[in-house]
């Protein structure tokens, strides 16, 4: 399986000599006959957003959300490069419009990597012929795409959800920098879905906010982070709430593998919020909570201090009264009415000493839910992201 | 010099046991005749506080911020304990109170310390009297103070701040937790001033603003953050103005040794935000930088990644054109306009490698200014975090 599996779709990656390890670093996803097909983007909230996401967002706009292809290179963000780097994005564009017959404006373009620093357009203009040339509907042209926009990744993310009379795959980049606010990392995904951009668009943002935004690593939002959904159509109409499900277990099924791949974390955490006056207060009491350093770094030792959860919780800026809170780990109660309880001390350590923790917190204040999906923070997250070099 | 130089005040501090370590756990400041002066406090916004601070507000609201003593124990918050905490943390006021000959409404108590264990009574109900017998004006006896109420701090904090007309005197504990909207940590301050508690709350605000506030270490708001200042008006009438100047060069004074003394931290960075639409957005933006995990990273391995602070600006919620943006290093330009420009490397390097780091952004779309202080993020921080055994 790979990003080709649904009807009408091509792909491909190679090593245009962006990167200095000889790592692939430019991929295509397109459609099979170049024609544009409805789709819809989400893209990164920050308002340092680099070239190709400016790039992109003007041409999903001029063309009403139809799109022929996704040029994406990784190695370099093209982000903090000014004019030059929105010429780079265009120019990126307008290769791959041509190989594929297309307008450029029906090309998206996506670039992941180091701030600051021109995009290498030698190779990347000498590229993008050749990755145009080598689409193919096999899954080893997919298997290259999904190679072709890793950076930090250790492995490429793929996903492929059959949903009832549609047929839903990924693939993703994104092992760091995962944060609210939006997507935070490149995800792509295709369908052969029947459905005008529209309602395309309120599927996408449904599982966006379902999967990538509830997700935290270090609560940082990069300037390049775009999702991605292309409809073929190929499979004929499709109930829209039925497409939404599937597209949103295959942006969690790639928001799960990122959470695994997190830069130097083992251990994963699950921040389950339940009794809040909404369903908007939860997410933000478990999103305080997965991005606590404090709490992160607890994870890392496996210490079930539950008071540091507290305290997130009380400074979340939702309606909370200490008095009503109970928290437990791996459904072992530590805190109940706002204190400590008697319980298995060694249920709780074998279960922090797990792989992925669940932490429940009810606020006893209403029927409000929400689950956010932390890592925790140890060594592994500062070696990789103290230098650049 | 000490908390007691001010005239009108005396301090005490001793061992009481509360700590298994045997280290000084139990603070006294108070007025040298037992009599209630003007005080103010600044409490945390935690919506979790601890016993301590919720019997604190309501006393400092009971006597219309008239003090007669703090007494502060280390070693266990007495956060996350239910009613019993606030029994606990009456009954610490009673008792001092009863030593001082005061009201018990005219003592405010703080603890630091554990969340969720309850205070151990026993050692703290004995200690108290001989704490208060044996408070004295001298410098031994300020000493004994400031050791009585730090936890992981690496030493006591002390200011002496000479006014002009007024002396302010005060010393502090906190090495990590430090975080933005209040203190953060406990701060006790003392002036000979004369001023009442309506305009002593103004003074002190002011200074907590342009200190404690303009820190941040972790991000975290603690659940028992209070700062405290009593003033005798032994020296007569002040200008409010006069001792707002000389709290604020106090307290960030303070602030400074907690900044250097951040729980495994070795290297400070200064985020200075000019530039904004008003004095708040840059306060927000250079918060938002010194918060970074990534730009706490960059800080541990002096990294000269300008690209993150420029996603942290776009990400801040503050007004922001990517192509106005100029970003310095120790004074050294590495981007304008948004983007990179040729710098003098050597310099760079040579500034990030020194244990204080300038970080300078200017926005270019007004005139709004702000400063706030912050930590790298080492392995020394996950070192004193990952547990609390």
């Amino acid at each position: 399986m790979s990003i080709t599996t649904p009807a009408g779709f091509v792909a491909a990656g190679l090593a245009a000599g962006i990167k200095a390890s000889g790592a692939l670093d430019l991929a295509l996803v397109a459609t099979e006959d170049g024609r544009a097909v409805p789709a819809a983007a989400t893209f990164t909230t920050n308002k340092a957003a680099a070239a190709p996401v400016q790039v992109s967002r003007e041409h999903l706009a001029a063309t009403g959300g139809r799109v022929a292809g996704v040029v994406v290179s990784s190695g370099n963000a093209n982000a903090a490069t000014g004019p030059r780097g929105r010429d780079d994005a265009a120019g990126m564009c307008r290769l791959a419009a041509e190989g594929l017959g297309a307008a450029r404006e029906e090309v998206l373009v996506c670039s992941t990597g180091l701030i600051g620093i021109p995009l290498p357009m030698g190779p990347i203009t000498a590229g993008i012929p050749r990755l145009v040339a080598a689409r193919s509907g096999g899954d080893a042209a997919g298997a290259d795409a999904a190679l072709g926009i890793l950076t930090t990744d250790s492995g490429r993310k793929e996903v492929l959800v059959d949903g009832p009379g549609c047929t839903v795959a990924g693939m993703a980049k994104g092992a760091g920098m995962l944060a609210p606010d939006m997507a935070t990392m490149l995800a792509f995904l295709t369908t052969d879905a029947e459905l005008e951009p529209g309602p395309l668009a309120g599927v996408l943002r449904r599982a966006v906010d379902a999967s990538f935004n509830a997700l935290s690593v270090d609560g940082c939002t990069s300037t390049n982070d775009t999702v991605v959904l292309l409809a073929s159509g190929r499979a004929g109409p499709c109930d829209a709430d039925a497409l939404a499900a599937a597209v949103t277990e295959a942006c969690q099924g790639l928001a799960a593998q990122m959470a695994a791949d997190a830069e130097g974390a083992d251990r994963m955490f699950q921040v389950r919020v339940t009794g809040a006056r909404s369903d908007g207060e939860a997410h933000r009491a478990a999103r305080k909570v997965a991005d606590s350093l404090l709490v992160k770094c607890s994870m890392n030792g496996a210490d079930p201090y539950w008071g540091r959860v507290a305290s997130e919780l009380g400074s979340a800026g939702v309606d909370f009264e200490m008095d009503r809170l109970a928290i437990a780990y791996g459904g072992t109660a530590v805190c109940r009415r706002g204190v400590a309880v008697d319980h298995d001390r060694a249920a709780v350590a074998g279960h922090l000493a797990g792989s992925s923790v669940e932490i429940a917190c009810d606020l006893g204040l209403g029927s409000g839910r929400g689950v956010v999906l932390g890592v925790e923070l140890g060594y592994g997250y500062i070696d990789e992201n103290r230098t650049t070099s």
